[in-house]
């Protein structure tokens, strides 16, 4: 992402009105170059990609603003995981028409969540499509070396903790699809809205790294449903788990929606975009994980325990029935 | 991007089967994890995002091995002109729909240029959509600290150099559309093709990036024409320039085309995708330029040189009046 001079297009135009102001790294340069510079560091550079695509990732008729937190948010949810310090981001913004209107409020929102987690703009390539708007943004994370918080340290005997709350980032799309979310909360416009929210913006938990860093044996951001992402932790780590779906965290909205017959609790467990971490937590570690989880202000909630094993993780009900998952998790493919 | 084991998606499966083989990077963890790592090191590490789409960067019935190389190279070339050694990249690919048929010969190309070009790939993410192909990598490059080659470094006496020849991919893409250079060159199959592979397949100098590191004083490729890009590095520079349009390098089949009057030279000095490096050198660093770019074996050429001053850069033709370009380079909006 560079912006000329003298005689600048409208690209570079679009680029100097909007982004420079983000770019408030001196390895940015201002975005008059090629290129960005990251610093030489004693710690290791986490580096983590997520794309969101209109249509797929978010609605058509979302809001300029949200679009944009969201695009940032799924990568710092990333570097949390990580147990990594957010250090900075390039954008790759794929965009139709470069209307004003739009961009404004994009820009404003990017600026005001890349400070809020001290996550400056780098650099970007800014092209136009004539198909959806995509957004992809490449985010850098500092650890110390080796301390990066991987899939694949999962062992027999942890706790598997999740941090908020599961499933109402996809009652919040079923609600603005207009499906049987929205019908059960007719009457409650305050929890249509909070699950709304929760699609839209999602939470990361970067106050959450260095807990996570410090306790956890294997961690991940929650994106693609809780029942999916366990699935992954557990293979990366060649184990299993075991969770009692009555104990995984739901908030009040969701519950009601659950109580009233709308939804499933397979439909939480699968969904998508929860943007929590999923943590596996040796017990000689928990308590610490706990009260530094209280510190940072974050809800943790112990879910079930690995287990060794080949199998997918099992979610059983009150029952103590294995519930029978049709579908894990989204995928693209 | 990760790839699941035991209940793996489709998604994953993809991951797993096309781009684990290209993630020969120890710091790309396989591509099971959520993130890569770039180690601590003494180097700044430079950071260059592009990000090519279906339709504006190349066209929908090009092949899948060339889209590959196109998207990696164009990221290389920026490396390149940074004076930076690569180091590896990640990708976010927006797919219509996973065909092995596709998919086989594009990953195996970017596996080839991510070893010819010693640029593994580290990680990314990979993600439906309704629109077009859409390609986003950013590259990672080594400099010593402060060593990046800058836009900024240009001065009044430097000389103005190019690599290679200018405006081949303008030409190969005017032949992909049945434009008149299709017609100049009817008989001529041979330079039709090295048009259009100019076009398709993007040579960056990465072999230069030492010369460039030593002896420019200011750098960057050409991706939006020669015209604008000299615009944009002087304007970055807060110089100005005067190039002879006579002594800008043209290959034998743009000079043909050039001579039957099917495109004037406007058109190539403004048309997009040369992926030359443009660099102003020092007059006491010339001599050293162009031996160490013989015996990396990349044609340089002079074309005119930097002045002082705030216009922007004037293109002489043989009679010494100064070209009017009606448009400098190419620009998304």
């Amino acid at each position: 992402m560079s912006a000329g001079g003298s005689r600048a297009s409208g690209e570079d135009d679009l680029i100097a009105r909007y982004f420079r102001p983000l770019a408030t790294h001196e390895g940015a340069f201002g975005l008059i170059d090629d290129a960005a510079v990251l610093s030489a560091s004693s710690d290791e550079t986490v580096v983590t990609v997520d794309a969101i695509v209109e249509g797929v990732h978010f609605l058509p008729n979302d809001p300029p603003d949200t679009i944009a937190r969201k695009a940032l948010r799924v990568n710092l949810s990333d570097l949390a995981a990580k147990g990594a310090m957010p250090a900075g981001f390039v954008l790759t913004l794929a965009l139709r028409e470069a209307r004003d209107e739009w961009l404004r409020p994009f820009a404003q929102a990017l600026g005001e969540d890349a400070a809020q987690f001290k996550c400056p703009l780098l650099g970007g390539d800014t092209v136009s499509t004539p198909g959806p708007l995509t957004i992809s943004i490449t985010a850098f994370g500092l650890v110390e070396p080796g301390k990066m918080v991987r899939r694949t340290g999962a062992r027999a005997g942890d706790r598997i903790a999740v941090t908020g709350t599961i499933g109402d980032a996809v009652l919040g799309l079923d609600i603005l699809q207009g499906g049987k979310a929205a019908t059960a909360l007719a009457a409650d416009a305050d929890s249509r809205d909070q699950l709304i929210a929760r699609y839209r913006i999602p939470q990361p938990r970067n106050v959450l790294a260095q807990a996570v860093r410090n306790h956890a044996s294997a961690a991940m951001d929650i994106s693609d449903g809780l029942a999916g992402d366990l699935s992954k932790l557990c293979a990366a780590s060649s184990v299993s788990a075991i969770v009692e779906a009555a104990s995984v965290p739901l908030s009040a909205a969701a519950r009601h929606v659950l109580t009233s017959g709308a939804a499933g609790i397979e439909t939480l467990l699968a969904g998508g975009d929860d943007y929590e971490l999923l943590c596996a937590v040796p017990e000689n570690r928990w308590a610490d994980f706990c009260a530094a989880s209280r510190q940072a202000g974050v809800a943790v909630t112990a879910i079930g325990g690995i287990i060794a094993g080949t199998e997918p993780p099992a979610f059983i009900d009150q029952a103590g029935q294995s519930l029978v998952l049709k579908r894990l998790s989204y995928s693209h493919f």
